[in-house]
């Protein structure tokens, strides 16, 4: 075990599903070890057995929300007691976590992306559509967003290939070829844990109870591909490549005390849009490339709430399943500091952004290793972490396809 | 059985999940008979009984496309002998259509919508964007989609309730309630059988072994919820509420018979997109409303092959999952009689259809049923059936909401 405040202390109790050589296996992380939490079960023939002794967190997604609780209360209390270490349960399921393989943690159903900060959304109206007002009109009214491609997520240290794609360089015919204009974007997701059916949107008042847990997401982007592609339907194929997550969910009861308000408003959203809880977090996001630190968004900065994202996405109808996922879109806060992705950082490829190592980036080169991470208040003063989601960019070489799961470590 | 030519003859099979009242099974439809598939590969101790004596048709779409033609030719060779009937396996194995009900027949992956009919994208850009060039510059070059939401895909029969949504009045701020704009799409869609992994497009040329086979489909539209929505990330909820297809998959290789050559074009394709293999097919779709059919869309007018299709989605390396489904958009012919959604047959309101019964539509009305099917030519001169694929208009009414996967009939 590492220091108290590592952000894996016993108060946070991510989800993961790891491998030590023994398979696919349903485990929380607690400093730097593993404990699985199935193996645990079957040991103190626990009741909830049926749930963690998975290999997937889909079964526990896809029960009740007073079955989280009680295996987070159970877990809680057990981990938080010392002499757990003692017990013969114990040495059969606690592994190093720099020792096993991180997998994703759930099937992903269907994977919706917004377009939440209002300072990302401006930046990019200012980038992409210059002379025109930045926001679209509709912006302050509806949380926008649209879906993308649930089957390309993938496991934080998963290397991503550089995409090939049309792009439409100035006055020439459009090519084929790998993207000149790769780019990472930093974001929050929320994993559903529920499922409701056709027809029965979920109240805003009550989308924490449909909202199981928390993850970071490099929404990775190919900004040519998706120039020449998105009007008139939007985001394709510049996104649908590759979208990384952390491997560990953090539980959204776990992060009780960084709820936070948004940001103030000058529009009045409608009422099927009023969060009364307040479901803002104060997540201190932090992006590192190839190690250096470029940028440190603040989540708490984000205009729509991911209450009130669950309640837009399910006022019309639409049914959710254990395993869909929806992110913020990019965090960017108001100053250079805190923009979310390169895009903004370089502004559109005018202003290159300088490394700590003298390098100089408009857009991701092959070999750049990208990683996100974030911290959030925890009770009584201590800190609760978020990631890594980590990446290294492959060069576009078809005849050297990428893997579709490459696990990486459960280490930090 | 009926006469030789219903479309459901021998070199047709379709296949879809059944209940007649033991459960869900894998059929295909004979006649006006389902014959269970699985029941018959235990009966017959066939080898195949791991991937055909399911409640699904995922296990089949999982296995590679060999197996799914060994399958058909074996099912071909028995089920077109006359004597099968006087077999012991025979008795246990056939229902009456009328009397079982269809379930949704695989577990959809990523549903993917193009817009690939020039017809109707011409028409849309006249009725939404006037004064401008009704085709975007990238729509020759580009066979553009987007991801919509696989979770809301429904089989035929589902009764779908109008939506709720945002719309935009002129000149007044933003409302919520229910759409006053419904609309249907006429599409036809293509269930994807194999799974390939990150970083390995399907090249246009082998798009076919990767098509299991074909659907009907109604991508239900909320053009008022949509229009306020879309601008700039593409529709979202305007289209999420449920998605209609058709009960039965017909297979990609009962419709040999009905390959063409798409439209002649002014704009050569990228390399990647270049189809070898026409696989532009000659459907001859009819769409009915409330009985009366209202519109005979031709899918060979339309621009870009599901080949074409198929090769775009994954030229980035988009990986695939048995169950993805992408769909053709709405098939719109030159000419009225042609169109393929109620947006151009009523122009977008300006000219009203008006039925046989004497009353006038614009968009549908609580109550209305909208069914969708389609005939294509087969060998010899025999007549394969795709569809139908039906749904009745539910009013908006949160307190009495719709059932998720109400079943339907096997019927026509």
């Amino acid at each position: 075990m590492t220091g108290p405040d590592d952000g894996y202390g016993v108060a946070s109790l991510p989800f993961g599903v790891f491998d030590a050589g023994g398979g696919r296996h349903l485990g929380v992380a607690l400093g730097d070890e593993v404990v699985d939490v199935g193996a645990l079960a079957v040991a103190r023939r626990s009741g909830l057995v049926d749930v963690l002794d998975a290999s997937s967190l889909n079964p526990l997604l896809a029960a009740p929300p007073e079955v989280w609780r009680e295996v987070r209360a159970d877990l809680r209390e057990w981990l938080g007691e010392p002499r757990w270490r003692s017990t013969p349960a114990a040495r059969a399921v606690v592994h190093p976590r720099h020792a096993v393989r991180m997998h994703l943690p759930f099937t992903v159903g269907d994977y919706v992306d917004f377009y939440a900060s209002e300072h990302h959304a401006t930046n990019v109206g200012r980038i992409l559509r210059p002379g025109t007002a930045p926001l679209t009109p509709n912006w302050k009214h509806v949380p926008i967003g649209y879906h993308g491609r649930g089957g390309s997520v993938v496991v934080s240290g998963t290397p991503v290939r550089r995409p090939r794609g049309q792009r439409k360089p100035d006055d020439e015919p459009p090519v084929f070829g790998p993207s000149e204009r790769l780019d990472f974007e930093a974001e929050v997701g929320f994993v559903v844990g529920s499922r409701t059916e056709t027809g029965q949107p979920i109240p805003v008042a009550e989308a924490a109870e449909h909202i199981f847990g928390v993850v970071l997401v490099n929404d990775w982007s190919a900004r040519d591909i998706q120039a020449w592609e998105y009007v008139p339907l939007g985001p394709f194929l510049g996104k649908s490549f590759a979208t990384s997550i952390s491997a560990w969910v953090v539980p959204w009861d776990a992060l009780a005390d960084a709820h936070v308000a948004p940001p103030p408003r000058d529009t009045s959203p409608l009422p099927y849009l009023v969060d009364p809880h307040d479901t803002g977090l104060d997540l201190d996001l932090e992006v590192a490339l190839n190690g250096h630190v470029i940028s440190r968004p603040r989540y708490r900065t984000t205009y729509w709430t991911p209450a009130q994202q669950l309640a837009h996405l399910t006022s019309n109808g639409a049914p959710t399943r254990p395993g869909d996922l929806f992110a913020s879109g990019t965090v960017s806060g108001p100053v250079r500091e805190e923009f979310g992705c390169l895009l903004e950082l370089a502004w559109g490829g005018q202003d290159p952004l300088t490394l700590a190592d003298g390098t100089r980036r408009s857009f991701l080169l092959d070999g750049d290793e990208l990683t996100i991470t974030a911290r959030a208040p925890g009770p009584a003063g201590s800190t609760v972490a978020l990631g890594p989601v980590t990446g290294t960019v492959l060069p576009s070489d078809p005849s050297r396809p990428a893997r579709a799961t490459s696990p990486t470590t459960g280490g930090r």
